[in-house]
């Protein structure tokens, strides 16, 4: 289901975070493509990456498709040189009967080529941990010089292209952090003695992670949707004959688990469905991901059944607190309508991004203020 | 992406109906299994259909997984006799530590030859119509004697197995056009000087459809997510240069329209996506699709684009009424969060499901009342 090959467009943050290990693992050569600016509307916000080979392929899309091609030429340039290149699109829709891009806005994109600068960021990705790339895009300072901030502070400077000054990373290490722990990205100008220095700081956060409990086929479209959509999706089945990666190819992986202990492959990134159709092993399942910080759990079935799950804890001395409750979602998924598997899936799946994202799953035209995060924080100073 | 041969789970009602289309092209054997009754909560409802082969291929879930050995067992006893089979199975969750099937409900399946009775369905879903299906399941006639009810109350017996007796067909008639008509189900008896007759009434609707005008690569993951989840997918281009299926794989139609012209193809099934990132062509497209009856129209850009388009369209003197406006979905997608094409992908996919379900994305554990559909009449008498 999740072929990048036949379509770039549909890779995600995961899938171009991949490719980056394998061409540092190969040694291959390759271009990282960010959207480092955006004013007006633009179709792909700061920090969208598209990872680009010599052969011309590219995984990722920071456009609607209207840039894919200059940004293709940009990176051959980077390919020739070894160095990175920024340039600014406008694609002001001012042109209605011309190319018509339509994106109504103006784009900053940093290529650069894939060295040991990302070599920290997909050490702390692999660890579950975020982390902050900070980078030189304008003034007194060669383009592209970068640091890598971790959530801790600890700061790593590349050996294959230029560091950010000293001055720069201590101006900006506080904000960095809290780039890398919200995932978010801020611009800023920093000035020090030896002249003023414009970084982008984009926070880079580790993918969702789905752990779908359940051996029965219908864990497949789900397991397959998710990491269509960009999870990163374990499959965990209560009886050892099931835990066949085979058999749920698009997971990452399979695993056979007691359901008590669920708890285990589970933290605060991670959206848990239980769908094992058996009551005592979504009933200790549920037990189980309750105690951890998982911050959706989708129980599948009528609201009846979850209701008699909580009274069976209860005679057992298991009451959940209204915290733990508000993170249950039973009956599971968004309210779409349609009952074949994949649209089961798609109702699942859509609610566990929302509730990640922490939106409502309700329609954009109903919500009020702007559709883009609060998590971003918008400065340029 | 859609790849019904890898997860046969992930196969939806039009897959099923070209699969039978297909048998029944080239003449090969298969058995169709439906869910004709259901007690108590059941992963899949009445209708819900699978195409089994001899060789033990099956396309399509009819429960979760729990079911399909049996079932495929039943359709050997259909290609042995080239007789219908009806069983029933108990799924209730008495036994805990058993198979643990974890449904809760007695489902009754039907297993049947794929035969020239199913011809006149195909027909009718061919040419964009609903249809109803009327098979006796118990009682005195034939298990699985039937006959093909159009929205225009004509009726089909099949050659290839018993019709259905007159009588029956006379007293079911306009509840069939109704089932038809809606996409509902009923189950019937029906007493005549010949005995008494139940019967099962399935209403078969045509596949939703969805529209996306835009030929920018972005239609690509939202083109592919909606033939995945069971839409039938056209792309339009405005531009005739970029009208290429194979810039489109999943796509069943690629055309090239102006904008004026996307009427032709949108009827009250069908969900438009204006995607082109053009504002003239979305203007254009917008004033002719909201001309039809298309219950759905995503916009994508934010809301102040649409108001500009709406001041442009007024100043050449077209105005919107309520109902038409009611129809418009801008900005588009439901609220799950996520900038990835795929994710934006998923919101609008998820959006126009529900919308075309009658329903209202949100969380369905907010939802008051059944999680299932009230378009389905469940009636037994």
């Amino acid at each position: 289901m999740h072929d990048t090959t036949a379509d770039p467009w549909s890779a995600t943050a995961l899938d171009v975070q991949r490719r980056l290990s394998s061409l540092r693992e190969s040694g291959e050569p390759g271009a990282v493509a960010t959207v480092v600016g955006v004013e007006g509307s633009a179709y792909r916000r700061p920090g969208a990456k598209m990872v680009l080979t010599p052969e011309g392929d590219h995984l990722g899309g920071i456009t609607a498709g209207c840039l894919e091609g200059p940004v293709v030429d940009l990176a051959g340039r980077v390919f020739e040189s070894g160095e990175p290149v920024i340039e600014t699109f406008d694609l002001m829709d001012d042109d209605e009967w011309g190319l018509g891009l339509g994106c109504n806005g103006v784009i900053d994109v940093l290529v650069e080529p894939v060295d040991d600068s990302w070599d920290p960021v997909l050490a702390a990705l692999d660890a579950g941990e975020s982390v902050a790339t900070v980078t030189a895009v304008d003034g007194d300072a060669p383009l592209g010089a970068r640091a890598v901030v971790r959530t801790d502070g600890s700061v790593t400077a590349p050996s294959d292209r230029t560091g950010l000054p000293d001055a720069v990373v201590e101006a900006i290490r506080d904000e960095a952090v809290d780039c890398a722990e919200t995932g978010t990205w801020i611009a800023r100008t920093v000035t020090t003695d030896e002249g003023d220095v414009t970084v982008f700081v984009d926070g880079v956060e580790p993918a969702p992670e789905m752990l779908v409990f359940g051996g029965q086929p219908d864990t497949g479209p789900v397991s397959s949707l998710a990491r269509h959509v960009g999870f990163a999706v374990t499959v965990a089945t209560a009886r050892g004959g099931h835990a066949d990666p085979e058999r749920f190819p698009a997971a990452d992986e399979v695993v056979s688990l007691r359901p008590a202990d669920l708890d285990e492959h589970v933290d605060e990134r991670t959206a848990v469905v239980l769908m094992s159709h058996n009551k005592l092993d979504d009933e200790l399942a549920l037990a189980s991901v309750l105690e951890t910080d998982a911050p959706y759990v989708g129980l599948m079935g009528p609201r009846e059944r979850f209701e008699q799950i909580r009274e069976e804890l209860a005679a057992d001395g298991v009451e959940f607190t209204d915290e733990q409750l508000a993170r249950v979602a039973t009956p599971v998924g968004l309210d779409v309508g349609g009952g074949e598997p994949v649209q089961i899936a798609l109702s699942i799946v859509s609610e566990a991004l929302a509730v990640l994202n922490g939106r409502g799953g309700g329609r954009l035209r109903d919500r009020e203020g702007a559709i883009h995060g609060e998590r971003e924080i918008i400065v340029d100073d």
